[in-house]
């Protein structure tokens, strides 16, 4: 691999030189008045691609509204497992603009930090990946993998188009092992790969009593107040170290292996940090678990939003006509969406009191996402971490949902390796967004790698 | 009496005229473009009081942004108990002015109702006791009482400089008995007497999680969620009967005697009817009381608003930064509003959860007012209202509060008679307000006989 490193490390100003074109593309898709941006910059990236070597480049529709994706290949390894990376082209809107140091497509180096809009999300990670394929392309004339790459042009506006073309084309996407470098490392010291998401289940709660809102003296006494019934129910759906108490709620959740207990017990943690960080007196949570345990390995219910009555100034005394309230649930596996949806709205139900009408929506879900840890791809993508980072890197889970990685999970049956090369500090979505000029080159090398890993395992390790 | 009777009977189309004229000015104490209409009637209604042959009759100021009150006496009656009449000379906006059927400030009598914003509430009543005063001296020369009447220009804002008002000129306004003609009938068919109304506390409780919202994914397991706090806290003040769970709550409820649970007991209540006219499935409430008991004589709690996080469309996966909610008492005889408030903050801090941050603050509170059913004064005035509207009338309570009634009891320590003859439906504070003539005056006859039948009454029937 000595070639390709070279090469990398020979590259780096050109690198740098071509990201920052790629930057200066405003592609932020949730604004109408770029959306000739959008569409530059994806015909910027496909042009990219056929000119390090891409067999195939092009930009595709996704909905008659929608952004179009980038799709990319080159198959010439038969015999070869293939790899589907996923990224974006698009980037977040640059308000308050007056807050940013530099403009925000004009890229800018300081300090060795790569400061623009999309510098680390995602457009620095996807060119990590042109990178390490240009390497093999040129030096080799082919990659040890068959690779795919899809780049998405409305993942900040929630991918409302995307799970619709994965369904379209799953032939054209289908693959051994999907690669997505959208997600922050552990901290600064620590490169890593996050082998688990949690699901989501997102449900409104509406509790209706009299026609109109009521003076609570003259009917106060006989009237069920909804805000009130609404938040008996809340209270009875979790207690107050937040363990769930919605019957079936836990059945089927996949428990904490005692290696995997042990590995999340080797991640540093600071407690005290933390609630300090965040504004809170204290941390909180199930006991028995640790705090990165309850974040990442147990599943949550969380009340997002309520409302009812009077919120203003001063007094009002009414008896509500309705309030409501948005509760979701984090999931991890095996936990579905829609059966624990089913399980909350039957509980609510049943402690819906006399004297109110109370109804629940299931407003959204997704998938938990959960790698083995022994899977031989994630460890094939732990030693090039090792490899392109320097040292061995930890095994950490995310909190949060990454809807198109369950898609790539579910749809396509692909076990998920999240390669991220940025840090979680990195002012991504807010003003002067940057990314480490250091992880921007290691990354490209780590990728590199990883193709290198991925072709040395047998074929015994694919399922598809 | 018949003398005085006959003179009523015989002037009502003058009276309607003049009450006309009362209505014909906007007085519309909210406005600011009005307040030349407020001040204009206030001197209108001193005027008429002139006229008529009370001795004193001025317009005096409250605060300096304050509008004013109109004040009237006649003291000619030596050795007879003295009476304050409490009424208020401003009303409510008329807007939507739309919906009026004809102008509210044009007064129109269709099919025995007199139209007109503040037909009822209350230059109408205020006028009946015009009338009752005007026939005994223009007939005899003199009253049978003597009489003080204060007739405010700020009900409709909230009276926020009444208290101060009494508080300044309690010489002036000292009397024996109270007497306020601003509550309604108990229905069409039940002329009745007001003898209690239950207080008031009002609290805020503002629950603080982390400085900001945080993603609920990255950060849900491990911080206490602000509304799920809220939602425990105000789950625990009140059982799903709507029993008080506060400790001591109930220490100082004076509990209903077996006479008064007879006499509520005779009042109709149609609870299917009640039930559907306020849109609810089912009316609620303590076990072991009647509708009538639990809206009259208990003490309730109400969630009369709540807020906090996301409440826009569709989902927002957030732990929001804080909640709030609005929680008031309505409070019954020997309950204290400052005790009670103290009460519910201190079980609400004893409920208060690890890792949030709880604040209660006690916003306003108002006393409860009971008149003694066997009160000499109130005994009377159920003798003046059977002599005026020809039927013996019920006793009822209001499960509402009106503070300046609380003050003229407590400050000026009068027995309050509460001798109303407007009708619950006659869309007071809406478009088309209205009055039943009929009971206009039949009104006038009822206050023209209270005076009569106080002034019957020996002296060891009044605490001065």
């Amino acid at each position: 691999m000595d070639d390709v490193v070279g090469y990398l490390e020979a590259g780096r100003e050109r690198f740098l030189a071509e990201l920052g074109d790629f930057l200066r593309i405003p592609s932020i898709s949730s604004a109408s008045a770029h959306r000739d941006d959008v569409r530059r910059c994806a015909e910027f990236a496909a042009a990219h691609l056929r000119r390090i070597g891409f067999t195939r480049a092009e930009v595709l529709p996704t909905a008659p509204d929608g952004h179009p994706v980038v799709y990319g290949e080159w198959l010439g390894a038969p015999g070869a497992p293939t790899a589907l990376v996923y990224g974006h082209y698009d980037v977040q809107p640059v308000d308050p603009l007056d807050l940013w140091q530099t403009p925000p497509f004009e890229p800018t180096v300081r300090d060795g930090l790569l400061f623009a809009r999309g510098a680390v999300d995602d457009k620095g990670q996807v060119h990590m990946h042109f990178a390490a394929a240009e390497a093999y392309l040129a030096l080799r004339g082919r990659l040890p993998v068959n690779l795919k790459i899809l780049i998405e042009g409305e993942e900040e506006i929630g991918s409302p188009n995307l799970d619709a073309f994965v369904e379209g084309h799953r032939d054209l996407l289908a693959a051994d092992v999907g690669v997505i470098s959208d997600t922050p490392m552990y901290d600064a010291d620590h490169p890593s790969l996050c082998y688990g998401l949690r699901g989501l289940t997102y449900l409104q709660i509406d509790v209706g009593g009299p026609s109109g809102d009521l003076h609570s003296g003259s009917w106060g006494g006989i009237v069920a107040n909804p805000a009130l019934a609404l938040a008996r129910i809340l209270a009875q759906l979790a207690d107050a170290d937040g363990h769930v108490l919605v019957p079936g709620f836990y059945d089927a959740v996949r428990p904490l292996g005692a290696d995997e207990r042990q590995a999340l017990a080797a991640l540093p943690f600071d407690a005290a940090r933390t609630a300090a960080d965040l504004g809170v007196p204290a941390l909180v949570g199930e006991p028995g678990y640790t705090p990165l345990e309850r974040l990442w390995a147990r599943p949550t219910l969380e009340v997002n939003g309520i409302w009812g009555g009077f919120s203003g100034e001063g007094a009002k005394t009414i008896i509500p006509a309705r309030a409501g309230a948005k509760v979701s649930c984090r999931l991890v596996p095996d936990q579905d969406p829609d059966v624990i949806a089913d399980l909350v709205a039957a509980h609510v139900m049943r402690l819906a009191p006399p004297g109110v009408r109370v109804r629940v929506q299931n407003l959204h879900g997704g998938r938990p996402v959960l790698t083995p840890l022994e899977h031989p791809a994630l460890q094939a993508a732990a030693r090039a971490v090792a490899r392109g980072f320097g040292k061995p890197p930890l095994f950490n889970r995310e909190g949060g949902s990454i809807p198109f990685v369950a898609t790539l999970v579910e749809q396509l049956r692909l076990p998920a390796i999240l390669l991220g090369a940025g840090l979680p500090d990195e002012h991504t979505h807010a003003p002067n967004e940057f990314f480490h000029l250091e992880n921007f080159y290691r990354g490209m090398q780590a990728v590199a790698y990883l193709w290198d890993e991925l072709a040395a395992l047998g074929p015994e390790c694919w399922t598809r």
